[in-house]
């Protein structure tokens, strides 16, 4: 798939404590494992910064005032940007183009417009359905929570025995 | 500056402890406050990573198989990218592109052609000279080390006294 770098691109959206992170792993490990490369984006949630290690040349650039800075080690490139109000969505995205990737899992941004995987607490949160575009399957603890809809529906309790499905729909294929 | 995205790059080489981190400080400082948009990048030198948080879920879908992870929180954004020998050199400084910014300042990648800073520790660092393109200011511990050659020079001992001038050179004003 990677030849003509044309990335899939997949959300996994749903209410805090819905089992989102879980979910990532799994399709990550499953995904990476069929020979596909894998990235991902998170977005922190309101309010949440990622963590922070004080220790680094990088923190001491951005105190210095630095907006971007990255460190190349022999195996790993870090980056941070300190303004990232600047930064639309779309040209986080164009991040991605620069590696020849094949799949990009994005935890959250659920008013973007991707194919979506929702998944549901209970039945408080069906009403997310009406919310979100574009989705493609949704998974919940309870099936009775979703007794009508045409959406692929599977199980939090057992993703593992639904990811081939998932992964089908996520290829597009 | 930044209208144009026009982004100045200036690279600060030497060897171990010849004082290129306090340097690159020194630099963003002085250019942050003089309004310009500093941006960032160091090599980490062979065989060294950046430190890596493992209680992040950067770290954990790294661990799943992901090639590149993002977290994006309110103001910060961490990439890390974790296939760094499919980079080029190119395609990471194509990451600054991203941002209206001003002045990149590169730490190390001795070998590529930028406009450079070059800091000797001693006398028996003069023969770098000859081997890196594009000088365009060399600092040193004891001035005596560079009695000949046409660099503009300064103490390492006093860069606040230098920095107008380095800030002058690396703008290329």
């Amino acid at each position: 798939m990677n030849d003509d770098r044309n990335m899939r691109i997949c959300q996994i959206v749903g209410r805090k404590n819905a089992g989102k992170t879980t979910l990532m792993k799994q399709l990550i490990s499953h995904f990476t494992e069929n020979g596909l490369r894998v990235s991902t984006l998170k977005h922190h949630g309101h309010g949440g910064e990622p963590d922070t290690v004080t220790h680094t040349d990088s923190y001491r650039h951005m105190q210095a005032g630095s907006i971007m800075s990255a460190v190349q080690g022999e195996k790993q490139l870090h980056v941070t940007v300190n303004d990232t109000e600047k930064l639309t969505f779309a040209e986080i995205l164009c991040l991605y183009r620069l590696l020849p990737l094949d799949l990009l899992l994005i935890e959250g941004y659920k008013n973007a417009d991707y194919p979506k995987i929702v998944l549901l607490r209970g039945r408080e949160d069906v009403e997310l359905l009406g919310q979100l575009t574009n989705i493609i399957a949704v998974g919940c603890w309870n099936e009775t929570d979703l007794q009508a809809g045409n959406y692929f529906t599977f199980s939090l309790q057992d993703v593992e025995a639904a990811l081939p499905d998932l992964a089908e729909l996520v290829k597009g294929d």
